[in-house]
């Protein structure tokens, strides 16, 4: 293999790391409905059963090379990011 | 906004985790192909310099709503995870 090789694997990986920030994105817009709806229903938004589920499902879906428990790791700061960022809404909401 | 529309959106977000196990687990691949053509080449598996331009990257193309911080963290654990790929690779490898 060439450098050229090298830099083709390198722009699929660029790619999929742009595909990987829009889901994220995406997933991040979705989850602030959630916690809206959430709010509005006067329930939690940590939902330990829900994280479970979302967990049994990576489990179930993962045909590798990675470990379930290390795309699991991966999905629970994916997680937390999302209730960092409805506590971000709320920070802001509070300000205005 | 009734309980149906949190099970819609609730599917909306299974769908994206799907999405996002699966580009991680093409990342992994085709990281380990790099990682064999960086190993035959003789240099190091880890780059900083190509490591922040990804981390660039994400910057430039992050229209929200997470912060870029926020989304530099998580594909930090990405890289750091694939890293430990090729890891576990070669003590397979030392066990044959």
């Amino acid at each position: 293999m060439s450098s050229k090789d090298l830099e083709t694997l390198r722009l699929q990986v660029d790619e999929i790391n742009l595909k990987i920030l829009q889901l994220l994105n995406d997933r991040g817009k979705v989850v602030q409905e959630i916690n809206k709806l959430r709010e509005v229903q006067g329930v939690k938004r940590f939902d330990p059963v829900r994280e479970r589920k979302m967990l049994d499902m990576i489990s179930e879906n993962n045909h590798g090379p990675f470990e379930t428990s290390t795309l699991q790791h991966i999905f629970k700061q994916v997680f937390q990011m999302s209730l960092e960022l409805q506590e971000d809404d709320n920070r802001k909401a509070l300000l205005v």
